[in-house]
């Protein structure tokens, strides 16, 4: 790992930029607060608490303000962007849990477990509405556009994976296309929309939009490592996770393209066809191993946070840059 | 049945306003075809397609189209506004068949059925979110209010309904909540977007807004009315689905209101604690024929397409108005 990405992991930054912006964020949290409610439905404040109060890091609605900060807004509608990413990803993990049929997440048994998948789906249903709402406030045409757009963007991503992450014809190239809809759209979308929002030259606009896409491809990678590296207790989720719902994520793809004809056997009944058996998940780490893939997959996380450091290169230094420009490095330090 | 709408039933006059919306439907249905398309997801318009090209009513797009005609509406954004409310109409099928169970829907297996509960929460997604962006493309921010409001106050109906519905607590005021949610705030939002989006006068819209609402409501009352009484052919579902789900609706309502001890335990047992057995059915039909309340029900919807005629009355005499007062009619008159 290079140094200074250890130091960071030292200080944590996303606890940096957390304190930085702690003021908006309480402002942020209240309105989350506020707009979860329903007069009519009191299984909707149940269900969205459940979830939001499990205490994500709030990453995606700190790179809003976090932009906003960078571009020197004076106004409160990022307060409303904001609230809006929080709830889109909200309403993508009700969704998601049902898709999986996870019982895990943050650490909580998931909505769908506690309730039912029909709650799950109609809340997630509510909070994406309800987040539709929120961007409409600040009756920003473009900000609409980018936060509607990334929507659609998300939801495309996760309709590819359902099709593709079982085949194993589906490639690094595939892949990319699939992280960058499921997970690096929302955050090129909060980091462009607090630029908009404030009204930032087009250069400045693309360089933050163009960190949100990096700094969000390098989470996605980094999360796929850790479901077959990573620590339980740390992640909050078992290892092996992807392979038993035989989703096919960048450590296996590389180990495919490398795979011997026994190999390439081995995968097939595995993800392809779903013929699991004891031993197995211990055989597909031994085959990553063999051909170093998480090693491969950690350098291509660390090549994806570098493209985002490297995209605010030519913003003007300050203390917001340099706490993103952090944040970049502490994704990849989740690896240890 | 009162005179007027049996004339009205023959002529069939959503068949009528059909007609002479023919030429921008078209445009719509080119639009609705072109958004549900996905560049790298093949399965979204699979799906999306299998519901669509089975030829719903057009109930929904043909009210935008029929309100902004009847502002005089001479501008290009009611086709969005329509492709919008049938992008919300049909996700919120596909996600109320995942929640339901269903098997069937516009006498076809559901898209549940044909591929997996997955596909239609990922894809009803996807088709919510493309609501969205052509929402935002006309870019006039109180038909955006309108429409995200609506998106919520569905979402919001369909979770009162979840938790409400096995409940014989439940009464006629909290059932015209649900129902005013989940069906008529999509009516009331393409009538009251339509007017708006011509510019229309805030009395216009108003009573366009007012003729919207009381038609989803008789709307699905009639619906409500014809799982009971039904003929299984014409509409497509099942006589006694809602039953069978133990969804209380207006006419078990009616007959829990006047229900005995001992027909208060019957329905206790089969909406409630969903224990039935066969003959259960029959039971339950028989009580709402010893309590009159299909009839009952029908006058309700009655009363509800009245109020609709009634919203139009102050608005000046034109082709377009006379088609939306026989629509109401028509609407009732599905009960034979």
């Amino acid at each position: 790992m290079p140094k200074t990405a250890e130091a960071a992991a030292q200080t944590r930054p996303h606890e940096r930029l957390a304190e930085a912006l702690a003021g908006e964020m309480e402002a942020v949290n209240a309105l989350i607060a506020e707009r979860m409610a329903s007069e009519h439905a009191p299984r909707i404040p149940e269900v969205s608490a459940h979830l939001i109060d499990a205490g994500g890091k709030r990453l995606r609605p700190m790179l809003v303000l976090a932009a906003a900060r960078l571009c020197d807004y004076a106004g409160p509608f990022h307060l409303h962007l904001a609230a809006t990413v929080e709830f889109i990803h909200t309403a993508t993990l009700l969704h998601d849990d049902v898709v999986d049929e996870s019982a895990q997440r943050r650490g909580r048994p998931t909505a769908n477990l506690l309730w039912d998948n029909k709650s799950s789906v109609l809340v997630g249903d509510y909070l994406f509405a309800r987040a539709f709402q929120l961007m409409v406030e600040p009756g920003n045409l473009r900000v609409l556009s980018i936060l509607s757009n990334a929507a659609a963007t998300i939801a495309e991503g996760e309709v590819l994976q359902l099709t593709a992450a079982q085949n194993l014809a589906t490639d690094e190239c595939v892949y990319l296309k699939i992280i960058r809809g499921k997970t690096a759209a929302l955050f090129s979308a909060a980091t462009e929309a607090g630029a908009v929002i404030a009204g930032a030259p087009d250069a400045v606009t693309q360089a933050l939009f163009d960190y949100g896409d990096a700094l969000g491809i390098a989470f996605q990678i980094v999360d796929d490592y850790l479901d077959y590296a990573g620590d339980a207790g740390a992640t909050g989720k078992n290892v092996g996770d992807d392979f038993r719902e035989r989703k096919l994520t960048l450590p296996v793809i590389k180990a495919v393209a490398l795979a011997d004809a026994e190999e390439r056997a081995f995968w097939k009944r595995c993800i392809e066809r779903g013929k699991q058996e004891e031993g197995d998940l211990e055989t597909a780490l031994s085959l990553l191993a063999r051909h170093g893939t998480l090693e491969a997959t950690r350098t291509e996380a660390t090549r994806w946070a570098d493209r985002a450091k490297a995209a605010l290169a030519p913003l003007p230094e300050s203390d917001m840059r340099s706490m993103l420009t952090d944040l970049a490095d502490y994704v990849v330090a989740r690896i240890r």
